[in-house]
């Protein structure tokens, strides 16, 4: 790549981003005295439960690779942010994935109950819309195209989609299409969504929006991959959440069906394939590229 | 009221109505058979299950009063539609109230399970706000105001509140201030928003959008008080659903706290002043006026 690679600090960058967005968000959440408490007492604490701000941290580097100010930014950094968190309680629940344990923490509904953890999870969801129609609209996109944006790729042939593929791929046997076809709704899509709106944010050109799809949806499948490879190779303390549970719940997995030198393999490409996309941005998408990096070092 | 009341015909104009708020919920609903079928069957199956298009109708009605055109406001009537059949599928959900029938059909988790009745309403409340962002954007009123205006009808202060409200106030004696607390969110803050979306989607006044606001609280507090007299006075076969829950479930109602004499006055006095908010109209709201007369004497 040319790049000016050197004084870059993702640590830093990470820490002064999550801070950020985690202000913003304090700032567009009713608090937790505002009547009815207990929604919001559900909704705060699974959205400051000590997620690693992943969609918002790629929002913002985007909008930073494409020279844009990073107040423009925000809004829709919290607004992805409110619906990857949405999404976890809701798989969370027993009638989903039935996890105890998210983040280290007893999920929403272990805390709450089932029903305030379906309407926790419907309030964010519904807040996300409610942040994203208050960013700034932009010569090239409009809030029309924010909320299509934000909507597609949460809906039923993105992200919920892929969540109902998932359900339906327990206890069976799928091909690493079919694996595919469900990581490309449950993580790309998001991911590439949160990518693509970091631009939008910057007015970034159509050239620019395609290599951030690129970089967004390669990354989100390297991620997904990843997730995989995790399960089976960390324990639940290292995790913060449980372990192995895709082997005891008998789902389809990289690992599973095309082993886990191989699944390494797919991640490092996938990697590649994001890094190739960023060329277009000469060195300015530091930020991106290191996020790519660390998403695929990780070990949790 | 000054009005021309005389030819107007409101089982013509519900019909008609509903004929085309469900050809355009065909239309932007993705198939039955658009993979992942089973969530496109899901949402389908509780979307078409007869429900009575009472947000849209009020929405439609009002948007005429304005002197708007039809196909300006039949987006946001199909977003509206989709938000009260998302809130209908996730209340029935065994976590909250519990029920087996709605509209005479089984529920939606009783059809296709928990998990997927849970991602059905997911996708339908996300798929309101991908509609409403395909409405036109009117010189008065943006697409910002009218994402605004859904959004908060339906988030943790308004619809999802009231949820919440209602849920643990269950078992409990309430004031009929805490009822209203409850009614206020859970049925009117729904039904004002689809007023004064049909309002805004004519580039309604000012003054035109304060009568609707006020009209669409008021019936929708009446509504709500109706409901409760419905469910001890009427049976099961006559509602479609389960009857006498309220009284099952220890629900404090208008008929347990005021007694049903009481609760028939506040319903009619309510409908007064939604009648009252029409006089600006002056005579052209007469769908509304016949819709509100109709939701006062409905038996189901």
């Amino acid at each position: 790549m040319a790049a000016k690679q050197s004084p870059f600090n993702l640590d830093q960058f990470l820490v002064s981003r999550t801070e950020a967005v985690n202000r913003a968000l304090d700032r567009f959440l009713p608090s937790e005295k505002t009547k009815p408490a207990t929604i919001h007492k559900a909704m705060r604490y699974s959205l400051f439960a000590g997620g690693k701000r992943m969609r918002p941290a790629v929002l913002l580097a985007a909008a930073q690779a494409c020279g844009g100010k990073e107040a423009a930014a925000l809004p829709l950094a919290c607004a992805v942010e409110c619906i990857h968190t949405y999404s976890l309680i809701h798989d969370d629940l027993p009638a989903m994935d039935n996890d105890d344990f998210r983040r280290g923490k007893p999920t929403n509904h272990k805390v709450f109950g089932e029903g305030v953890a379906v309407l926790a999870g419907d309030a964010l969801l519904t807040q996300a819309f409610e942040i994203a129609a208050q960013a700034n609209g932009w010569p090239r996109y409009s809030h029309q195209d924010l909320i299509l944006e934000i909507a597609k790729a949460s809906g039923s042939l993105q992200l919920v989609g892929g969540q109902v593929a998932d359900l339906e791929g327990e206890n069976k046997k799928l091909s690493v299409a079919e694996l595919r076809y469900i990581h490309e709704r449950k993580t790309s899509a998001l991911l590439c969504c949160s990518v693509r709106l970091g631009g939008m944010s910057a007015n970034c050109t159509a050239a620019q929006l395609k290599a951030l799809t690129d970089f967004g949806y390669n990354v989100g499948l390297a991620f997904q991959v990843i997730d995989d490879i995790l399960d089976v190779t960390q324990t639940s303390e290292q995790l913060g959440k449980t372990a192995g549970k895709d082997v005891t719940a008998q789902k389809s997995t990289y690992p599973a069906i095309v082993g886990l030198e191989k699944s390494r393999k797919i991640a490092a490409q996938l990697t590649d394939k994001a890094f190739a996309a960023l060329k277009i941005f000469q060195g300015r998408a530091v930020a991106l590229e290191a996020l790519a990096e660390f998403l695929l070092k990780r070990d949790k």
